[in-house]
Order: structure tokens, then sequence, then C-alpha cells
């Protein structure tokens, strides 16, 4: 049995355009197990798509092949990255999304798939990016399929960084995402900076909006009417949260917006 | 062939958890098939769940395996029920969402499952309810993924019973769901209710909203322009209706309300 | 392996609708593989449905068996056409659905299928829909389920064709579809048209709402800023474009309307 492709893109479902990848998929291998990631990524947002895989992509089996297509340069001459990390495929434009999963710990291989000449009748999902996905699940190897390419000639974003001031003692932050209930996920992994947060004596959240003082918390419930806690959320990133009410609109903040993190040593 | 997983959540598809848990079904069993019930649940309407749920579970073959969570407790030391029942299982937390299941006709057996410790980090849908899941898609027995419970024990909402007044000839309802065309669910099963509504010379409708005539139909085809009217849906239970519109918005009904009708003898 | 089951309704995802489609397909065809296009077809436009279904179905392998299910008349004696072309089965009510389909090159038989007598309780897609489907995939033979009957039966609606006016130099044509990015989808398939609109002097649109020039391009990224376009897009029709902004918006255009296009002849 093969294993699942995932599908993670901005196209909606109220277009006929996932159905077509899909189509495409069981047109050439029958017995692909498609899984949707998500298809509603904020259009053009590739960071937040680089954010579900990251969080996503280790509860998925070895060897599935993710397909991210989320690109606001469609047209452009953008290059296909097919990157191997953890005995796993992702497909995506050569534009940051995978930025997150490349800084995140292990050994990966890049290669740099050739898109052929710009036809203005091609989308991309469908016709470029859907065979690709095919021919990686039903086993041929990577260097076949593209040109191998250091990590390092690859677009890597910002977003995916934290700036930290030591002096200061200021972290500087990014929201990756905001979800239903309005938890406000940061693009600090809960791996590297849990244990400063948790182990300040105060956290304080600074942003354009608003500056209030947050409480680590461990789960939602600890927290009153009217806090602000971070958690470590079930995403591996911190997050900024609130008791049954949405934390991102109390604080006003948006997927990509800033915030700085002012933390207090325990005396 | 194994026989399907069907989930029913609130968690909506824009965020990465539904996925989450198809991603661990299918490494834990590369060949369960999932069907997706719903995954746009009002948040914490649980009572529409049990609506859903108990609606659509005669339409699945036997052995199916539910899985429902909607939960505003999370975090709160809430158990997990495994409901055996018709041949089918069902996985819920024990907050009332399985009320209409267990109110129906049938024999059931109830499993109370252990949840663990609470981590922080523990998205019950993808680390607790999928694995169990799993384990009883893969033909393991109920008791060995919980602790027998008698049926009394399980949490039971008033909003599955129906309160009838036999001299004032009245029936206080209430609105199970209110379906995309503006169909008005009530929580009054058709095999139960419908002969004494349609045999009745006149049925009233009172809401704290309005207080109309409802007239008893086949189709919705019979209603004129300004008509409310009551009818047997598909979904196994009676529906206020109007043709075209939304009865819901003219009656200025929400999910969760209550309604009383009021039922005149034939002479 | 089954060919695909294809399904198109107007259902939406809140209700469990869809869902309930799906049992009946895994109780009758354990092994069914199904495929949604689209659920989100705005309640009752079986025109939008027929792009839908015109624009994908060359992507789907053949044997594909397509449901789709958009229907204003549901309750009145409306048949249910199954129409067979270019190898593939399409399940639809007699509405005018098919019309797109039905008026691409192409031979094509079609059957009429019994729909039985109304029950007040029949859900049609999943009473009567599915059950015909799986028949279908299962290798059934169409004239086991439906009458023949002369494609020039079949209800066909304007929308399907193109009023030219050689004389006035003038095409009369309709929006389709208006997709996520606001791209105005034309009935002008690029195959019959493509060639005499990018061949003009110039291309003039007139609409209720607006009247501005089109330029014809081959990439939205050729459009300036305040630019609209004329270019094939990839479902196979001409669409109105602009660049990273809804053209859909900027000309006022609703799924449904009409447009007329002026072209002016090089001299």
């Amino acid at each position: 049995m093969l294993p699942p492709l995932a599908l993670l893109t901005d196209f909606g479902l109220s277009d006929p355009y996932v159905a077509q990848m899909k189509a495409v998929f069981l047109s050439q291998c029958p017995d692909a197990r498609i899984v949707d990631i998500s298809h509603d990524i904020t259009p053009f947002h590739y960071e937040q798509a680089g954010f579900f895989l990251e969080a996503s992509r280790k509860h998925f089996p070895q060897g599935t092949v993710f397909v991210a297509v989320v690109d606001p340069g469609v047209g452009s001459p953008r290059s296909i990255v097919l990157l191997e990390k953890a005995g796993q495929s992702f497909l995506a434009p050569d534009n940051g999304l995978l930025s997150l999963v490349l800084s995140a710990p292990g050994v990966a291989t890049a290669y740099s798939c050739p898109v052929g000449a710009e036809a203005s009748h091609t989308f991309h999902g469908r016709d470029v990016f859907a065979p690709l996905a095919i021919r990686r699940l039903l086993g041929e190897p990577p260097e076949h399929l593209g040109i191998p390419v250091p990590l390092s000639s690859l677009m890597q974003e910002d977003w995916a960084r934290v700036e930290q001031d030591s002096q200061a003692q200021t972290l500087t932050a990014r929201v990756l995402h905001i979800d239903r209930f309005g938890n406000t996920v940061l693009n600090l992994s809960a791996t590297d900076w849990k244990t400063s947060l948790f182990q300040a004596a105060a956290v304080q959240l600074r942003s354009l909006q608003a500056s209030v003082s947050l409480r680590c918390v461990r789960v939602y419930s600890e927290l009153q009417a009217t806090e602000i806690g971070v958690l470590e959320g079930s995403q591996g990133f911190l997050e900024l949260a609130a008791n049954q009410i949405s934390a991102a609109e109390i604080l006003g903040l948006s997927c990509g917006d800033t915030v700085t993190l002012a933390l207090s040593e325990r005396a």
C-alpha cells in the first residue's frame, strides 16, 4: 500500500481546482490515498502554509508526499523544490514556504524541478505539481525529478527566524496562524523557547496594538476571564490563548503580525 | 475490507487539526477509509453534533466506527465514552453528545475509556480519540478499550427529551439544527410524533419570537409563499420549512431555541 | 480497481447530507473511491455546476461516474438523466445542468431514469442518485438503469450558447463562474473563441455595469494594475482577469450575468 499524498493549498473548496488535482492523481495512480491538510490557507500566505506543514508532518507516515501550492508568483519563473527530509517528500514553490521545515532539526536534501515553458492555460497545481508528486509517490528517486541543489540556495524567509536581544531580554516573534478558536500561534517552537519563557519571572507582550502581561499556563482552563496566557499548544509551537474567547481578537493580532516578548529574570 | 471511520467535529477545515487526526489514522491503519460527516458543527454545540450522528448512523455500514469530538470541556477531567449500538461503535466525550443516539430504540452497551494524565500539549482528537478509534476498527473488543459502565451513568441532556403537556395539548420541542436552506429540524422524531401532529386539526407554533400556525405537508412545494409548514424531512425528524426561503429566518429561530407546539383536536 | 465516483452538489459541508450520500456509496460498494468536485455550488445555480463538470471531466479517468445534484425542482416530477459521453457517465437532474457537457464535441447517449413515487421523506441525492451511481459504477449497463431518450429531448439551457452578431461584430456571452481570486469565467470555450478574440484589433466589454476595453494576454502578470484582461484560463474557457485583484469586483459582475464583447477588426 502506498503512503499518503497530503495536499495543502490556498485554492479553497468552492472552485474545481483541488478536484482537478485529485483527478490527475487518480488518473495516474488509481490507488493513491489523498489527505487534505487544508485548502483554506489565506490566499498567497505561504508562511501560514509553512506552519501547517511543519506542525503536521510528524503525524504522517514515512514516505508521505506533501504537495503545498501557495504561490503569489504563478507565471513568473519560480522553480519548484522537492525537499527530502525525515523520510518524507515535500513539493512546493521555491518561495520560502518550506522555511520552517528547513529550519527544523534534521538532515535534508533538495532538488530543483524544471517547470517547462510557461503555457498560458497551465494550472501548475494540476499540470506540474500533481504529476511530479505521483512520480515520487511511485518510487521514482528524487534525482530523476530534479537537479540537486544546496539547501542554502533555497529561498528562506525571515518569519521562520526569531530575533533575540539578549541585552534587552526580548524576543521578536511572528504570528504564524490564528485558529478557529482565536488561539494565536507564534513562530516559537516549544522545544526551543518554552523553558526560557516559563522560567521568566514575568512575560510582557508588546505589539503595535497592545501591551499586556502574559501568564504561562499548562491548559486554557487555568486562565481567568480577562487573562491572556501563553502555552505549549498541540502544534509544537507556543500559542497566545484565552479561556473560551479569542486571544487574537482581544490582542488585535492578525496572521503575519510581529510581537515582542519582554522577559524579566527571576531575582 | 475494513468498515468506514466516520468523523464529526467542530474543528473546521481551515486549521490543520482534522488532517492531523487523519494522519494518525493512516499511520496506524494504512487502509482505513475515512468519511467526514462534518467539521462545521457550531463550536461547542454538541447537541447539533448529536443530531448529525443520530440522523446519519443508519446510512453507514455495520461496523462503522464514529468519532465525534465536540467538547467545550477539554482539559477538564471528562471521560471518553465508547458506545456500542446496532452493530456500530461511537466514541465521544461524555458530555451529552450521545443523548439522541442513546434515547433511540435499541440495545446499547457503554464503556468508559481512560484518558491518561493531561499533558498540556495534548490534542485529544488526535492523541486520544484517534488511536482508540483505530483499535476498535481493527477489531479490539470494547472491554479492552474501556470499563463497562451502565447507560444510566452517562451524561444525558434535556434537549433529547420532548416535554408533552397532555392537558394543555402542547409539546415543548427544541431546535436541533438549521440547515443551509433554512429548514429547521426539531427534536421530534418522525416515528414518534408525526401521527399526532398530522392528525391534529391545527398546529400552532409559539416561540419567544413568533406565533404562527403551521401547515402539515408532505413536500416543500405544497407550501404557499407566506406559509410555514411542518414536514417529515429526510433526516428522520420533523422539520419546520418554507418554500424556497428560510423558515428559520422567518421565524427568527436559532439552533438550541425552544418552541411550543399547540395541537387542536379534530372535533 | 473501480474508477472514481465524482460528486458535485450545492449541499455545502455544514449539513450531514453529503456524508449520507457517501455512507450509501460505501454501504453498497465498500471499495468506491469518492472524489468531491465541490459542494459549494451557489444554491440552485445549476449552470455553475454545469461549468464545473465540463471543466473537470477530461481530467478524470475513463469510467468515472459523475453525480451532480443541484436541483431547485426537488419534489416536482423532474426525471433523472444518465448521460454517457467520452467513456464516462453523468447522473444529473434533467434541468439543463448538463447543457455544456452536451454541447461539447463528441458522441453521447442519454437515458431517462425512473424516480419512483415521491416519498415525503426522500432525499434524492442519497436515496435515488447514490444507488443509481453505484449500479453504474459496478458495471450495470445504462439501459438497465433507464430508458434511452434522444439527446434533443433533454433540457438544454441558453447559457450554454453564445450569441454572435456577425454584422455588429459582437458576441453575447455569460458569466459561468467567478473563482476565489475574482477571475470571471465566460461561456466562451477557448477552442472555439480564442482565435477570433486574440486576432481582433480591440475588444470592448459591455455589461449593465461597465464598459471597458480588454487586453488579450497570455498570463495574469502581463496586466498593469488598472487593466482588465481576457485570457485562456486553465479551465478551457476564456476568463476576464486582473493582476492580483478581483476582475469580477472591478467589473461588478456576478455569476449568471450577461456581457457583450465588441470586436474591432484589424485594418
